[in-house]
C-alpha cells in the first residue's frame, strides 16, 4: 500500500469509493480530498491560515503562473513555495500544460515540448517535460504533475490517440527527470479524451512507467457530467488500487460526489473561490447569487446549517450590501464560506465511506438538491 | 471628569498631551486613540476581528455612505451598525457633512440643511441637523457627530465666519435632537478655518451648548501641517479639559504626534487603509512603496521591528509579487500592517504620556524619520 516516495493507505471503502490517507513531506492528506487553487502563490482573497481553518489540508499551485511571475528560480532563492506563500501544508503543482493551452497567446507544440508566449509580457518561454519537473522541484512541490498535452474538445479519435501518445512519451521523460525522495511524489496523467480504449492504453502506459499517483486529465473542458462519469467508469478500473487517483479540474459538488463514487480520491477546482468573488455561494440544496435584490433585507445567514465564521457572524443582507458597494470583504467572506462548504462536504463524504454509507449520503444530497436552497420570503423594502 | 452620557477620565499628562479613557456603551477607548475608517460598514480589506487584532478599540463609520447605501432605516431593522458589520466595539459616525461636499454631485445649502444628489444613483437627498442625528441614532453610533458645513479652502474671513456661524446654529439643533443616554455621546465640531478668533468664538458657542466631546473640523483639507498645528495652538486652549478632543481626518504619523502634543485625544484617517491597498506601507523611519522593483528579491519583512502577522510571515518579495499579480491578499496584508503600525504608535504614545516622556519619544521619532526606512541593498535579479 505504499510507494517509494508517497505512502498511501486505503482505510475504508464504500462501493468503489475509498477513504485514505496520503503521507507527504508537509503532512497527511485525508482522502477523498478537495484542493483549493492557489494560482499565483495565494488562494485568492484568503489568508493561508484561513484556508487551513476551512479544513483544507493541501492546496494547488499553478506552475504556469508561478514560472512566469515571480519565476521558479526566484521562489527557490526565497526558500520555496511553502515559505514564500506561508502555507506549511502539502502543495500539489500542476505542470503548466493546461494553462499554456488556455492562457498563452501563441504556442507551438513539438516532440520536445511546447514553446509559447507569456500572457503577461509576451516573452517566449520553452516548456519541456524536463523543465516542468525542474520548475516544480524548485518550487518544492510535495506532488509534481507530469507535463501533458491538453487534448482539445471536440476531437477525433486519431487526434486524441496522437495527443495521448505524445503525453505518454512526455510522462516517461518526466519520470526520468524526477528526483525521487521520501514525502515527494510524481503523478502521471491519463489522457485519451472520451475514447475508452485510449484511456485504457494511457493508463497501461503510465503504470508501465510507474508513478506515485494517477490523475485523470482532459475532462471538465465542456464534455458534460455524463461524459465525465462514463470516462471515469472506463478508466478507473484500469488504475492501481494502491495509489491515489486525482480528477483534475473538477468540479461542482455533484461532480465530485459522483467521481468519489467512481473511485476518485483527489480534486481541485477554482469554482468555490471564483464563485465566491462573483457573489455566488454554495449552500445546502444548491447555490445562491448574493447579488440578487431578494437578499437586500434578509437577516438570515447564507446557510442556517453552516458553521463557518461568515455564517455565524453575517446576514445575507450585509453580504449583499458588501457586493453592491464593491467591498473586498465580500469576496473574502464568500470565498471562506464556499471553501468551508467544499471541505465540509469532503469531510462528510469521508465519514460516510468509513461507515460504508456513501449511497445513503448521495441519496440525501440529491434529495436536498431537488428541494433547492432555502430562500427568504422577506420582500425587499425600500 | 464625566458628562451625563460619556465618562471621560484623564489619567496622565505629558506637556499638553493627555492619556485618558473614554467609556462608551460598547467598551472603553484608551486615548490618544486612532480610529480606522470603515466607510461603508467595513474597514476595507479587513475582517473586523483582524481590525481588533491590530489594537483598534473604536472605528469610524461614514453616515453619508451608509445613509445612501444600504440606508439607515435598513441597518436599524437589521439590528444596528454594530451587528450589521459584526463590530462589537465602539463606533463613531461622522455626520455626512464632509462627504456631501466632497462626493455628492449637486448640493444646495440653506439655513435648514443641505440638499444633494447621491453620487450612487443621483437621487435627491435632504440632510438636516435633525436628520443627521436621527440617522446616527438609527445606526446605533456610540459617538454622534453634529452636522456642520465644511468650510472651503482657501476662504475669506467673512466667508469663514458665516460658515462657522451656520454650523453653530446647526450644532444647537443637533443637541436638541440628540437623545441622551448613558454610554452614547454627541460631539460638537469647532469651525472657523485658519482664523484664531473665529475658532475661539466657535469653541465658546459649542461649550455654551454643551457637548460630550469637541472635535476640530475643517482641517487636513490642503492647508498644510504648519497651519494645522497653529490652528490647534489657537483652538485647544479654548476647549474644556474634561472632555475628549478629536481632530477629524488627520493624518500622517507626524501629524498625529504633533496634534497629541497639542492636546488632541482622538483621530481618524483613511491613510493607513488606503495606502495599504495602494502598496504603500508605514515602517520605522518613513514609508515604503512595495510596487517598487527594488523589493523583487528582498527576503526581509516590511519592518524588522514590527510584530504584526504580515511582518512575521511574509517577505517584501512576496508582497511585491502579490501587488504585481493584482492579488487581493496584497491589500489585505498591507492594510493589516499599516493599521498595526498606527495602533502601535498610539500605544507607544500613550505609554510615553504615562511616563511623562512624550518629548523624548518625539525626539526619537523625528530622528528615525531623518534616517529614513530600512531598504534592502539586494539588487533585483532576473
Amino acid at each position: 500500500m505504499s510507494s517509494e516516495n508517497l505512502k498511501f493507505e486505503v482505510q475504508a471503502v464504500s462501493g468503489k469509493a475509498r477513504r485514505g490517507q496520503l503521507h507527504t513531506a508537509h503532512g497527511i492528506i485525508n482522502t477523498p480530498a478537495f484542493m483549493p487553487v492557489g494560482t499565483a502563490g495565494t488562494v485568492k482573497a484568503m489568508k493561508p491560515e484561513d484556508v487551513a481553518a476551512t479544513g483544507a489540508e493541501i492546496i494547488l499551485g499553478n506552475t504556469y503562473h508561478l514560472m512566469l511571475r515571480p519565476g521558479a528560480e526566484r521562489i527557490n532563492r526565497l526558500g520555496g513555495l511553502h515559505r514564500f506563500m506561508n502555507w506549511p501544508g502539502p502543495i500539489l503543482t500542476d505542470s503548466g500544460g493546461y494553462q499554456v493551452f488556455s492562457l498563452s497567446q501563441r504556442r507551438t507544440i513539438g516532440e520536445d515540448g511546447v514553446v509559447f508566449q507569456s500572457h503577461i509580457d509576451g516573452a517566449r518561454v520553452d516548456l519541456t517535460p524536463e523543465r516542468a519537473v525542474e520548475i516544480q522541484h524548485l518550487l518544492g512541490s510535495d506532488i509534481t504533475m507530469v507535463l501533458d498535452e491538453c487534448t482539445g474538445w471536440p476531437v477525433t479519435e486519431a487526434e486524441a490517440r496522437a495527443s495521448m501518445e505524445l503525453s505518454m512519451r512526455w510522462a516517461a521523460r518526466c519520470k526520468a527527470a524526477f528526483r525521487a525522495r521520501t514525502g515527494y511524489g510524481l503523478f502521471g496523467i491519463v489522457q485519451g479524451s472520451v475514447f475508452p480504449h485510449l484511456r485504457r492504453d494511457s493508463a497501461a502506459a503510465l503504470i508501465d512507467i510507474g508513478f506515485d499517483g494517477y490523475a485523470v486529465g482532459g475532462l471538465a473542458i465542456g464534455e458534460g457530467q455524463e461524459t465525465t462519469f462514463s470516462v471515469l467508469d472506463a478508466t478507473v478500473p484500469s488504475l492501481p488500487t494502491d495509489h491515489p487517483r486525482y480528477l483534475m479540474g473538477v468540479g461542482k459538488p455533484a461532480d465530485i460526489l459522483g467521481a468519489v463514487r467512481r473511485g476518485i480520491d483527489m480534486f481541485d477546482c477554482v469554482l468555490p473561490t471564483r464563485s465566491g468573488r462573483n457573489g455566488q455561494v454554495f449552500v445546502r440544496g444548491g447555490t445562491l447569487n448574493l447579488r440578487n435584490a431578494r437578499h437586500t433585507d434578509d437577516p438570515g445567514p447564507l446557510d442556517a446549517a453552516c458553521t463557518c465564521p461568515p455564517c455565524r457572524h453575517y446576514s445575507r443582507a450585509y453580504l449583499h450590501h458588501l457586493i453592491k458597494a464593491g467591498e473586498m470583504l465580500a469576496g473574502m467572506l464568500l470565498t471562506a464560506h464556499n471553501l468551508h462548504y467544499y471541505q465540509t462536504m469532503m469531510s462528510t463524504i469521508r465519514q460516510a465511506i468509513e461507515e460504508n454509507a456513501l449511497d445513503a449520503f448521495a441519496d440525501t444530497f440529491e434529495a436536498e438538491q431537488a428541494v433547492g436552497p432555502d430562500v427568504s420570503e422577506t420582500p425587499p423594502k425600500t
